[in-house]
């Protein structure tokens, strides 16, 4: 038998409990409380031998002597990266086919969105005015994914099949099915310079934060049909650059954003994001883990790395992801 | 040669003829202006065998003894059936594959932004209220297409993939992969029952005419993880009864509704539909004919015929589409 702790930031974990316990039945499954107390016995803690985390405690490390992985409940592993305690044990992100399919259902909502010009028809619908605005096709818009992973190859398939232009950028150089791939930092403004609607599903690393500013907005296709780029960022609000965002959107070098992430989270009440007509905000909603599923995932990765097999996912640590 | 004439009710032909000219360079094409005048010589009217035609006039016909065809400019044949001196020719609908992709790319996106909560997120948005909601997952929800003609079977397509559940109904009884059918009035309400998001794509025939409307609407899936059903009209607007639609949108029989047909178009300043927050408008631009793809389709027919072939699409004067 071993021991798995749950150390899960901001949430309540008894339904997170709950379910992990009936996946892994023989284990002991024990949690902390959102503040980062913990109310059993100390040798239970230091019993612990994988860690089911989101944003623990850096001075958390110290108290689990035994720990041999620690699992991310999110995509993103820059919550663990940044802890400056964290010790040298594999770290395995989710790879949820459910947190997938929801980036795929909000990316694809909002190019449409933007595609479809609906911003200008809702402000049209507010004034009760009938206008029919020049439509470009899906076909001659391309659309630019920055980050190739997982998220970007599926949300990528969808809407090749819609008709529109792909093309992708990451870090190091990939091979996709259907889309014009661009790599490193020496083939990004060709990258920007034929982009119509850039969707950003990057990690958060040293490497890409704040990323999404004026430089790469000033790049970005402007004589494409729409008018004037879109910018769609589903990747980490540490990327953008809110003040740089912010001119960028009144001054037209973007024509229109939807940010589901921001620098601060909840984003303050004070942010003209708010009330822009071209902005699109939603609260860090377009892909959330789903309690119902992760827990098997979770469970999968535990019970294979006790019987002896390799974890799956598990992060490159210079990379960032 | 042969004699085409174009008969485009509200639109400027100019551009018609002149593209229509490029793709038949042996025939004669000929244009009556938006009002219905015709500028040239009575045997040239006498000489036309194809009519192409959008709302023509009904004594129009009276003027074209040797016409042997009339080819609809549209996807819809309504602006052509209810012409009281309609002769008995072949009439063909336009199928355009890029007519297709826009009303898939239109279906796409407004069930996309029901199922993702849009016109919630915008209403906490514009006060400045950060909250998340919960989110049914594509696969909680039943998307019913009314209508399973190309477009609705090119829209089914896509949301299949992206996670939905795909019931559809149709007049007689049809059968499309990954899509639960049902057909006829003795089938209605069982489709109706199971319906979230409901989809209607049908054709205004006499028999269609009125059906979205309390009896439909109180027949959808009430207990669904929405929190109610959501009408999308991409058909005709005749289709809908908008004093019961407005009184479902108002006592909840419907969570909301995207409309881009209405009884009256322009819809009226005075509508009440416009500024409702759970009704997305836009002007009937869902799925428009692109005069670059419309006049090769429409040569295409022309040339089947002169070819002695028969022509394509041809609707069925009976069913009404």
């Amino acid at each position: 038998m071993t021991t798995v702790l749950l150390s899960l930031a901001d949430w309540n974990p008894s339904r997170w409990l709950a379910s992990l316990r009936e996946v892994l039945p023989e284990e002991k499954v024990i949690a902390l409380e959102p503040d980062g107390r913990f109310s059993g016995e100390a040798d239970e803690l230091e019993a612990t031998e994988y860690l089911v985390a989101w944003k623990p405690r850096p001075e958390l490390f110290a108290r689990l002597p035994r720990l041999k992985a620690i699992l991310s409940v999110g995509a993103g592993v820059d919550h663990l990266l940044n802890l400056p305690q964290l010790p040298q044990l594999p770290i395995a992100r989710i790879v949820d086919p459910d947190l997938t399919a929801r980036m795929v259902e909000y990316v694809t909502w909002q190019v449409l969105h933007h595609q479809r010009l609906g911003p200008s028809y809702q402000t049209l619908q507010r004034a009760s005015r009938w206008r029919q605005l020049p439509q470009p096709a899906a076909r001659e818009l391309t659309v630019g994914i920055m980050g190739l992973g997982v998220l970007g190859i599926a949300s990528a398939d969808i809407l090749i099949r819609l008709g529109f232009r792909l093309t992708g950028w990451s870090r190091r150089a990939k091979e996709v099915a259907g889309v014009v791939t661009y790599h490193g930092d020496g083939q990004l403004t060709a990258f920007l310079r034929e982009t119509d609607i850039l969707v950003c599903l990057l990690p958060d690393t040293p490497k890409t934060r704040g990323i999404l500013g004026h430089r790469v907005f000033s790049e970005l296709r402007r004589e494409g049909p729409l008018g004037g780029p879109v910018l769609i960022n589903a990747g980490r609000g540490k990327l953008q650059n809110e003040a740089e965002l912010v001119a960028a959107l009144k001054d037209g070098t973007l024509r229109a954003a939807s940010l589901d992430v921001f620098q601060e989270e909840p984003l303050p009440a004070s942010s003209p994001l708010w009330n822009m007509e071209n902005v699109v905000i939603t609260p860090h909603v377009a892909s959330i883990s789903d309690p119902a599923t992760l827990p098997r995932l979770i469970a999968r990765q535990v019970k294979r790395m006790e019987a002896g097999e390799p974890l799956q996912f598990v992060v490159d640590r210079a990379a960032g992801y």
